[in-house]
């Protein structure tokens, strides 16, 4: 088995200093298709990802069982306005899609100012942005506006036209499976259901997609990562249910895994750990957030959030944290409007990506070894592992690495377990055991 | 099985605004009567609280065996005193009990200052009170006295009269069994062996006895509560292994225990350990103090103070903590005749009876639950759980609270567990578990 | 079995004022050596010793195998020195055998200064100090000089000799059993291959020394301490490996284990603790340095160090700990010649040893008890244990300390673990402990 993926050659594949501008592009891309939990927005969104990877497209119908939920109707508008007296559109879901409640159901009428204010939401403490509202298990409408637009209708008559459709159809999601060279896997999951909004989760799908692409690179490439990846792009809650309820009996090759969601603001990154709190994924990017040198937050498992509250339920429990920037609720731009192309920018972008990339490269190259001459040091001397002794690496030094990979392998201490009693990087120690490996002085458990 | 005990129940069923009051007089109704670990003064005391509350009254002789003791002599007094040469009683055990040492031998004789001198304790740091003392097993008889009245005796001849009897009788404790819906048992203990001293412990005898009073009404309300309670009024040390010996075999239902004591003077409230340090009385009573934002203290377990000392000896081991104020041997007052009506305050006697109560409420609701859909989450709308939604608690949601109780209830960890890792009130998750249960999204483990 | 070892009695034995001049004046003897990892030195040194304790010297030929290292050829000096154009020895091994580099090759030969110049080693940021350096596993020779002297060396023709041998020989160690009442041991541990440097390590040496010459006193005079000692004074890493090649199905006894180094100097005292971390000898160390009310240091394991990197391989494991005061590489004077006979101090090297006797005094005492009246409290009056309540000790008094012995002696708690947990001095806990044994309420597990 080869030593897997490695950060620095995906790196170079990846020119992570264009990667940014890339997935920037990507979600100008996809910003103005009008997606929900279900309908055309889905799929026309997971058509354009799969002009990058092959995805699998499942459709599941209205009314399928899925564990407790039943799939939904299917949701499609044509158009949606609200018309002044003088019959100008003050309210247009052709301009913005957040204008229109999700899931309103269709209406044609004419309605006084006082009639239809109960209908209106915006936000006066941020009267420039429209909100993003939904109604997905009560049949409903509304619009949605800037306070300021708000401020400005007239007290005449309107006319209400929502060109909807709310039918049996089926909810759609996307799937990829990256073969490695093991069957246990790595998910990764983005929820794929928010409209025009970049930060969520445009931001989670471009990362996921441009990832899924170089892995299937490294393979088609005869170079294989040591895991398997699922790839999950489905829409929240009702698709992660869905999703689980079709996988129910595989979800035990999933050894790790990440929901994708809000990386391209300019918070610092967050992780959020699983429910178990302690899994390798949990520590893995405890390990590299916690030696990145950069601001950082690990936040405690809570089931509230994004589909890490359907993997880390109690009938499933995986070990499945979360990585994003600034937490849901936690920015004002959050589910308005303001979370636009200008809100995530290409650096946020490439900095979630790496570090992404350097969580993903710890869980391949984390390994237990034993070591073949435990009984005081072995004499590297002789084995030329002399040289090392001067490469000095940016937190230690090439001999104190293979000290502690050695003195730590008696089987029980994984690299990364190792690399955190000394206080190393997880790269010097997972270097030094695979110059010791080389020497024959560890075998992998 | 009812859900048990409610605070808020007890709280209006007690009028706790009016429990102070009703607790300061019943301290002032027993103050004047002189205890020590034998004799009428328990008798009286235990015969005063049967008037509320139906005391079985255990009377066990002198000389019986009890676990490595035996039951002391009897010591009861009828008079004490100390007269000068003009015939002035100038020390009288009728105008303060805490005058004569506790335990004093029988005395009838005349000596000059000098050799009296030896006989008397007072407190020259605080001259106007008196000291407190007794000497249970080693034949001795004194006199205590204020300072400033010792300073005051003149050199002349004085008669010394203790009309005391020291003589095989029995000791004295009282015991009330409230039955409850399980056998298992909640003990409650306060010592009954001090004479005129207001917080140590006709406080704790008081709200023991209050304690009593209201859940045995519950039970002839036809509301027994969850665990059955059994209350200990026993003189110290002695009184509490007596109790243990002559219970030796039914010890293993007990499941929680308080040992209550100093529960009237204006200090903060302190919670001390029990023995083990995690049981769940040690839990709920650090939750409790923990969220009530005010000021109190967690103490660790230490084999010196009062009964918890017996109960908490490696061969019961018992899950008994100890509730109080200002511990033992911390404020100036204690074991002095400055522990007196004026020190303990109705307010600070309804505040730890509140305190007490709610933290038998915890150990009372606490239960483990398995999420009956474990699968993903439930679909909460559906079963008209949507208008929890909006019903905010004082430190979250509801909903936020039965996602926790759902995540968390895989038959490992109870609600008493669960609001500790949500950061919540135990009331909001006892009722998200109870609407949820209701729902039967959950069953009892 | 008794008491084992005693602080006070060993203190008093040793005279601990005078000791810290006796090991000063041992250190000064043995100073002017040059010692290295073979050769002459060592056993001089060794030879010395031996007037104090009856070391058993072994020889062990080069070429042996020893673990996965072989024991190397012998190196021995006569003479060396670099001899200017004037024939003056500008650099001269008899002056201070730091000069030389340690298993420098033969040498005879003429050079120009430029020649000479990549052979000499100087320390520019401490100019007046002669630095320390070998080069054991690849032939090599060389000169080391204070900077002073470098700069001074002009640039005519030199003449160098190195009259050394580096031939097949022996490597040479001490070692010293000193047989206890059980066959469990105690090893101490020091390395002997540094030439004249006072702090590495004949602060070591000669505090080892000390500690065997009074423990096989106290054997002679028929007090033996309750385990085994063995003293091993060996050179560094291929010493240490010898060792436990040649003993390495005996290792099993050693129950506790101490490297002894750098014990002279004015720094703090340092614990640095075994691999496991938590053994009996970290716990009884961190208790003696945390309790002594000085300034103190306890480190964590690393596997880099003296001999303890040999005896924690993970193929022995050994519960060794290392004492010193100043680590190695933290402060200036290591490896020069600034490390010499002023820089270690009788009052460090005494109070090095008064803290190893303290922490070796716990490991000797330290046991686990059984209560043998384990139900409630003994009454501890009937059994004359009151007089201990006035005996007041400087953490506490005696009945606080026998009360927490009681509480805790449940067979599952050692003295050490109630010291630490009731947060006294191990002696108090330890002296309570044999009071409660001879009224025979406890029994030695």
């Amino acid at each position: 088995m080869t030593a897997g993926l490695r950060l620095a050659e995906l790196l170079e594949l990846l020119k992570i200093q264009d990667a940014g501008a890339a997935l920037h592009a990507q979600i100008a891309h996809l910003f103005p298709i009008c997606r929900s939990i279900t309908g055309n927005g889905v799929r026309e969104t997971l058509a354009i990802l799969r002009e990058r990877v092959p995805l699998e497209i499942h459709e599941v119908p209205s009314g399928t069982p899925v564990l407790d939920w039943v799939v939904p109707r299917e949701w499609n508008v044509k158009d949606a306005y609200v018309k002044n007296s003088r019959g100008e559109r003050v309210i247009d879901f052709k301009r913005h899609n957040l204008h229109l409640m999700g899931y309103s159901t269709p209406v044609a009428a004419k309605m006084s100012r006082a009639e239809l204010e109960p209908r209106l939401h915006s936000l006066p403490d941020h009267p420039d942005w429209i909100p993003f509202r939904s109604s997905f298990y009560r049949d409903n409408w509304g619009f949605c506006l800037s306070h300021r637009e708000r401020q400005q209708l007239d007290d005449g008559e309107y006319e209400v036209r929502i060109d909807s459709t709310l039918e049996d159809g089926s909810l759609t999601y996307g799937e990829l499976f990256v073969p490695g060279q093991s069957e246990d896997e790595i998910l990764l999951s983005a929820h794929v259901c928010h409209p025009s909004l970049c930060n969520d989760n445009l931001s989670g799908i471009s990362v996921q997609t441009l990832l899924a692409q170089y892995l299937s690179a490294l393979v088609k490439a005869g170079r294989p990562p040591r895991y398997s990846y699922r790839f999950v792009f489905a829409p929240v809650t009702v698709g992660a249910i869905t999703w689980l309820a079709q996988n129910e009996h595989n979800v035990g090759r999933i050894r790790h895994g990440l929901v994708l969601t809000l990386l391209g603001d300019s918070g610092p990154i967050n992780y959020k750990r699983s429910r178990r709190g302690d899994t390798a994924i949990d520590r893995a990017a405890a390990h590299v957030l916690g030696r990145s040198g950069q601001p950082h937050r690990i936040q405690d498992f809570s089931p509230y959030g994004y589909d890490e509250r359907q993997y880390c339920s109690p009938g499933f429990d995986l070990p499945v944290g979360s990585l994003m920037r600034t937490p849901y609720m936690q920015f004002p731009e959050y589910h308005t409007s303001g979370d636009n192309l200008d809100f995530v920018k290409p650096e946020h972008l490439a900095d979630s990506l790496a570090k992404l990339l350097a969580i993903l490269d710890v869980l391949e190259r984390d390994a237990t070894y034993l070591n073949l001459s435990p009984k005081g040091e072995p004499q590297l001397g002789r084995r030329g592992l002399y040289r090392a002794l001067a490469e000095r690496t940016d937190d230690g030094n090439a001999e104190m690495a293979m000290l502690w990979v050695l003195n730590q392998s008696d089987g029980k201490h994984s690299l990364l377990e190792i690399a955190e009693r000394a206080g190393m990087r997880f790269e010097s120690i997972a270097n030094a055991a695979e110059m010791l490996a080389k020497a024959e002085l560890l075998a992998r458990v």
